[in-house]
């Protein structure tokens, strides 16, 4: 079976061409400036990229090229687009009603309407790109796999913000948690990796990119995470700030220059985290060789300000979780920054868990393993993420149903 | 030695008459309603309560009744106003000038006037407090003890907010912490029932009351607490919130009811908290038995909301801190809630700290003692608090110097 993944942002889709369930990828690739000035495709199939500038004044458009490019003679991977069985589409907010993926019809499509004000960035382009992937493929079924999905088993203590309760009932107001599809994902291959059964792992999932959250998970569900209503919370990330004290944004409101407070919100998701500290970047290598010349340099004290909130979580999810049986770290950060995981873990060997500074080392760019110390009481796994093969699964299980 | 100790509220001063240094209570007592209608005066010497109608239009004049009602004929303790030998105030923010308790001089004055910017609401009646006593008492030497000078020995990583550098050089924007009186009594008071030099003790201390703050302990020494910039992060309290998504203001600002972003600040430090989960009050044992009664009552979800937030922040600590030897509770909750002393400490089995029960329920009503099993890793003690003697006793030490 031919499964077609779709993440589709304001001006951009991504796409992975996948042969199920063999999870083979046939061809990925990314449309970029759809709607913009000199639109572009890059289209990958095994090793041989092609860039292409191409036509994509919308969405539609953009998915247009991408068939055809799928089916081209020269740099395609089927022979017609009906080839194609499914498509699974990335949906980042599902509110409380979607707690699975779900086959997409009309009410599913107004369903995920309703959640674009929980998700005004996300939520809308990504129906964009249902609409347009429908509108060119018509008689292919979709499935809408959400980020939020996995965390639908947090418990009511831990979901509700303390705050007014008709908050929540009225505006719906709660942590949602995202990275869904990450943590589900290396959840299911830790449980291999440990050779017991999912729902009978406790694990805490570090999800750390540009975006950052750690999930608490007990017997394979979600129980807590990091990120809340938005994915603000949390963690310290690139760009964003992820927990502050709640009250800034006001003590900033009076002040001159931040009298408008989208400019508040704005600088606490663009220009915090580790470009706010740094003030140089927020790539992770670049601050690291900063540090490196320079240990006093507000680059080391990035570093230290992100590996420290990350063993905070990690040490609050100890706590919660009845027992713990592995660490695992994904992510651009988490399957590369073995200094990051360093720093992260070092401290807690007061609390059992040890790191093998060799393997950790070595565990870097695609390679997945556990990079605990024998003796070390809780595993320490580095787990490549796989989101788009995690939604070919999703689609390819629900379109056989 | 006689020492005043003067905590000043906008519309009220407390106040205790210690002598020193055996800290025995000669009399304490409250005026309320200052520059209000019906100002009353609530004076206490052993167990006799005196509450009386009194003149008071503002501070000056409040601090006159306290020091005749001192040397009153009937109800007095001592004979003369000259009798006092020194003040001790309770001021709250020290920002980063003051890291220690100082004796009040004019440059202090100016000092403390300089963080009303970060205490809007607590530095300014803390400074006319010291005020109307100078003015009263002008030949009696002073002392500021500040509510962060315990927390001055957080680390840049820990106090510094994943925000842009350049808004803490320039508005002061960092992790401050409060309660420090109550945080450096309980740790001074725990090194003793630990038998340990206070530089050698790692602990946790939970003050929880209205307000609550949560302080991990290293070598004698604070190094990170869950309050910040304001008394409105951390932990949920009573009215207070604690850690939200900071986004939430955001969110919310785009609803009609809170175009008005000074109804979000009201909302989150006034609204929130037990008192905006239950929707009935903020009151811990009003709380207790609404669960009783009721299970699946929002009162008893308030409980777990609130256990829940105690357990994270502690379990975060402890991977923070290389070993711990106590957790300890104060504050009114902290000092008689059995049931979220025991709540909050119950699901740690995993990571070794265990309760007696029968212990923990007796450890109520001004008792002091340990409440872990024989058998659990940490301790767990109660302590009562006593900020009015921790500032007379700094009071004491720097007179004398």
């Amino acid at each position: 079976m031919i499964i077609l993944v779709i993440n589709c942002g304001s001006s951009s889709i991504k796409y992975q061409l996948f042969s199920m369930p063999e999870k083979k990828v046939l061809a990925k690739g990314l449309v970029e400036r759809i709607g913009l000035d000199g639109p572009k495709l890059t289209h990958q199939v095994n090793l041989d990229k092609h860039k292409l500038d191409i036509t994509a004044s919308d969405h539609k458009q953009a998915m247009d090229v991408i068939l055809k490019t799928l089916v081209d003679d020269k740099i395609g991977v089927i022979k017609n687009i009906s080839d194609i069985n499914a498509v699974g589409h990335r949906v980042v907010h599902g509110g409380e009603k979607y707690s699975e993926s779900i086959l997409i019809d009309d009410d599913v499509i107004h369903g995920i309407e309703s959640f674009c004000d929980l998700a005004p960035l996300h939520n809308p382009p990504n129906l964009t790109g249902i609409r347009a992937a429908a509108a060119v493929m018509p008689k292919i079924p979709m499935v809408a796999v959400f980020d939020t999905a996995f965390h639908s088993t947090i418990p009511p203590h831990a979901f509700l913000y303390p705050i007014p309760y008709d908050l929540y009932k009225k505006y719906g107001i709660r942590k949602y948690g995202f990275h869904g599809t990450s943590h589900a994902y290396v959840t299911r291959r830790a449980a291999e990796l440990l050779e017991k059964p999912i729902n009978e792992i406790n694990i805490i999932t570090c999800h750390l990119g540009n975006g950052g959250s750690i999930t608490a998970v007990k017997n394979g569900k979600s129980v807590d995470t990091s990120m809340g209503l938005t994915p603000l919370a949390g963690v310290m990330m690139g760009t964003r700030s992820g927990d502050v004290d709640p009250a800034i944004p006001f003590f900033l409101s009076g002040k001159e220059e931040f009298k408008d407070i989208a400019k508040i919100d704005t600088m606490l998701n663009k220009e915090s985290g580790l470009l706010g500290i740094s003030g140089l970047t927020s790539d992770m290598r670049d601050l690291e060789e900063a540090a490196e010349k320079d240990p006093n340099s507000r680059s080391k004290l990035a570093l230290d300000m992100f590996a420290y909130r990350v063993q905070f979580f990690i040490g609050a999810y100890m706590a919660i979780l009845p027992r713990v049986d592995a660490i695992v770290f994904t992510g651009g950060i988490g399957e590369n920054g073995d200094i990051p995981r360093r720093d992260a873990i070092a401290p807690l060997a007061n609390i059992g868990v040890k790191l093998h500074d060799e393997r950790n080392k070595r565990m870097i760019r695609g390679k997945e393993g556990d990079i605990a110390a024998p003796d070390s009481a809780v595993r320490v796994l580095v787990i490549p993420t796989d989101e788009e093969g995690f939604i070919a699964s999703e689609t390819l299980r629900l379109v056989k149903e």
